[in-house]
């Protein structure tokens, strides 16, 4: 069956940097469903050819070694421009009318990408419904919505509402590129596919897991719409949480979208509710030095740019063994990891002759590393039985073969053209989310909150997160990926 | 104090390949106890001078780019020659005074290491009793005994009993240079010093463990004595046995001599008996196309040169959970290898989606590669969720420093200067392990037991064992280790 891909905030960044190479490298590697043309859909007046040629010229930049000017050559003329703004219905009417006319007879699938500003999503998809845009009686119709879904809990449902008027749930696929990361998608393979890990994977023998998400670059030309946001709502509320529901969650009893989100939300719905004095003993938040003076920043921001969080799981897995979320900008480096903290031996047998440093851990290197790391105590060659943490190494890169890993919006786009959600945020699940983001919000604006740290730029933030850490008899895991080729 | 180690069977090739540098080594790296002096024992009339090149010649050989002229230079002064012939008493009683000749005033601590051929050990124990050197009311007298311990339970019982009594049994050292390895060693440390191994050890994780001590070499010179041996008695009553104690030995109460060696024998009275049928059901013997014609085999022998075997370890931690020992000459490659075979996961949720190869292994490399791999399931990259099996990966070379992993001997003569008998065999244990011998050894005499199977050199041994495995569903793990610089 013949697809189209209408993509609305085609002039944007994220078109030419991502969703077109996406798309092209799935074309030349043949797993684009035959026929399939994408539209993009913009305010700035284009003609289809001027169109492809930017897009050549960026996509060649972004696909790199692997742009091969034949395959470029059939893939561009699937590509079509129509200008059109989304708040003018007779805009919707005329792409109803473009589409009709470059899509075959007979039954087509439309995917539709929301990648404008935010806060034209709810408009854009009441014209969709205005212009019978979302009617999947000659085939399915889907959206595709970037983030960020609200700006806190109202705000999403709010958008849920006005989604669901138009489209029902299984047609709406809420996007986190995160999930479309191999490491992140082999955190359920590490999980359910081996018999060594989940037997230890609990309470029992898991002491508590920190989620990194660290950018080494500052806010740069972002500080405007960063200002509105800061890390909680950029980072945490999204990709954090989903690391962590899919580090936390039960085996789904099949692999299957529903079942699937319905195990990461019960991890959301077993998040203890935080209350008055738990903010200021189980969060840090930080603010880089310089932040202030990024153009468009007011003098008096308390906006933070660093966040740490400890947050705990009341189930029978993870009673007593807390989750901390870290993120900011200006860090040591960019790196994305998960550590699952083991708990040391029970005795030390070995204690009258050796030091135990660390005990053992399972370092998840998501990026710019993708591997796995499992770091285990052994002896120190040639000494009587002095031991010392070593590691394990498994890098995916190696296996990544020689076009290296494929970018998530690959898979993603592939799957939401195919009708599988399991790797996109359902409604309840962007809802729980920001249930717990914002009484977090709220406690820091109330003047009893603990003060904004500063931290110097290239540092793993403030040093009261790591004296709160040691504070708790923990450390952490602050270790910069080394890349290998 | 100072330290004398006196070595009989100084003319052998265990002396100058494997002691000489062992203890030449320990000299350079500053280890061996000061004033520590070597005297040589053995028939051939030789001066000191004359022995001292004649080692310098083989230690250069042997050690390699760690020799140092001048750190040779001051070691040689410590070594001397004396002749002497194990019949001979009254070459004991010159030996006792050459000793007093050459040692300081005062105590003075002694060990003597029996490299001599087996049958003289019960003579030279009997020899050093009649001339009063095991009086040890003047210094420590510790005598290390070569294997093979014996050549069955008898054998060995009757050596016993000959040593202890001129010997007491914290005065005997039964080295088995397996357990000097580092990666023997590191199988204590790995299991006793990390939280994520031993939770997974037993019955409900494990499927089977296999051990493995292939040897790419055919019997060659040592036809003779290997005619009168065989494997069983060579490799599997010694090495194997010993790898399978640690492998499944409980957690000792403390990391001391008897301790560790009351939990090891503890593993060989679990070892179920054999009786009856199980010989031709849970082993399999093979000899090597080309054994007979190897020179001073007689053309109907029936030694065999290969075996595995199936055995039962009857405690709480390993009911129904088989150890494999196998072990062979004229293999694939050279290679000591422990493999804990995991279970598959209990329910493969990835079933529909994917094919699983096999469950998770532990492979431990004891030699020549030495190191560890974890290997697991991950996800095949650009896939939707097919998975392959990799592997985490852990090799001690990279940590050994540019002078590479110490030689076993280094180790085990050390802990024997220092009283520490941790790593030797006690009595029993070497008793216990020839009564699981034994057994084997009689079956296979009789007329009832199942043909010794011909395997071509250079393959993983007979057809039929590779059959026998899997008719019990398992695989063996034929895989030839990767060296790394």
């Amino acid at each position: 069956m013949a697809h189209t891909i209408v993509i609305f905030g085609a002039s944007g960044d994220l078109t030419s940097r991502k969703l077109i190479p996406a798309i092209y490298r799935l074309f030349q590697k043949k797993r684009l469903p035959e026929g399939t043309q994408i539209v993009g859909v913009s305010r700035s007046a284009f003609e289809h050819e001027a169109w492809r040629e930017q897009l050549e010229v960026t996509t060649k930049k972004y696909v790199g070694d692997a742009f091969n000017d034949s395959v470029w050559g059939a893939f561009r003329e699937q590509i079509f421009y129509q200008p059109g703004d989304i708040q003018e219905e007779s805009d919707f009417h005329k792409l109803a009318d473009f589409l009709k006319s470059i899509e075959p007879e007979g039954p087509v699938e439309r995917v539709y990408y929301l990648s404008t500003k935010p806060q034209l999503y709810e408009k854009a998809i009441a014209q969709l419904g205005a212009a019978g845009l979302n009617d999947d009686s000659d085939g399915d119709r889907r959206v595709i919505i970037e983030k960020p879904f609200g700006t806190d809990l109202a705000s999403a449902k709010a958008l849920n509402i006005a989604t669901h008027r138009v489209f029902r749930e299984d047609q709406v696929y809420r996007i986190d590129h995160y999930l479309g990361k191999e490491t992140v998608q082999n955190l359920f393979v590490l999980r359910f596919a081996n018999s060594i890990f989940e037997p230890l994977w609990n309470r029992h023998f898991i002491d508590h897991v920190q989620i990194t998400v660290a950018e080494e670059v500052p806010v740069g030309r972002r500080a405007g719409y960063y200002e509105t946001a800061g890390v909680l709502r950029d980072m945490v509320q999204n990709h954090l949480l989903q690391l962590m529901m899919i580090t936390a969650m039960e085996p789904p009893a099949r692999f299957d979208a529903d079942l699937v989100r319905d195990e990461k939300v019960k991890v959301l719905h077993s998040v203890r509710p935080k209350t008055g004095g738990d903010f200021a003993s189980e969060s840090v938040r930080g603010q880089y030095e310089g932040y202030l003076q990024e153009e468009g920043v007011p003098k008096n921001s308390q906006t933070e740019t660093f966040t740490a969080v400890k947050l705990h799981v009341d189930n029978w897995r993870w009673q007593g063994v807390p989750f901390y979320l870290r993120s900011g900008k200006a860090m040591s480096c960019r790196t994305t990891q998960i550590v699952i903290q083991f708990k040391e031996a029970p005795h030390l047998l070995l204690g009258s002759k050796t030091r135990i440093p660390t005990a053992n851990q399972l370092v998840i290197q998501v990026q710019p590393a993708e591997g796995i790391q499992l770091h285990f105590q052994t002896k120190v060659p040639d000494t009587e039985l002095k031991t010392k943490l070593s590691s394990l190494d498994f890098r995916f890169q190696q296996d990544g073969g020689q076009e290296g890993m494929p970018d998530s919006y690959q898979r993603l786009l592939l799957d939401a053209m195919n009708g599988d959600a399991s790797l996109f945020a359902r409604s309840d699940e962007v809802e729980l989310a920001w249930g717990i983001i914002d009484p977090l919000l709220a406690a820091w604006r109330s003047p009893a909150s603990p003060p904004l740290q500063v931290y110097p730029q290239g540092e793993w933030g403030p040093q009261e997160c790591t004296q709160w850490m040691t504070e708790q008899g923990r450390q952490w895991f602050d270790v910069c990926p080394v890349l290998r080729g």
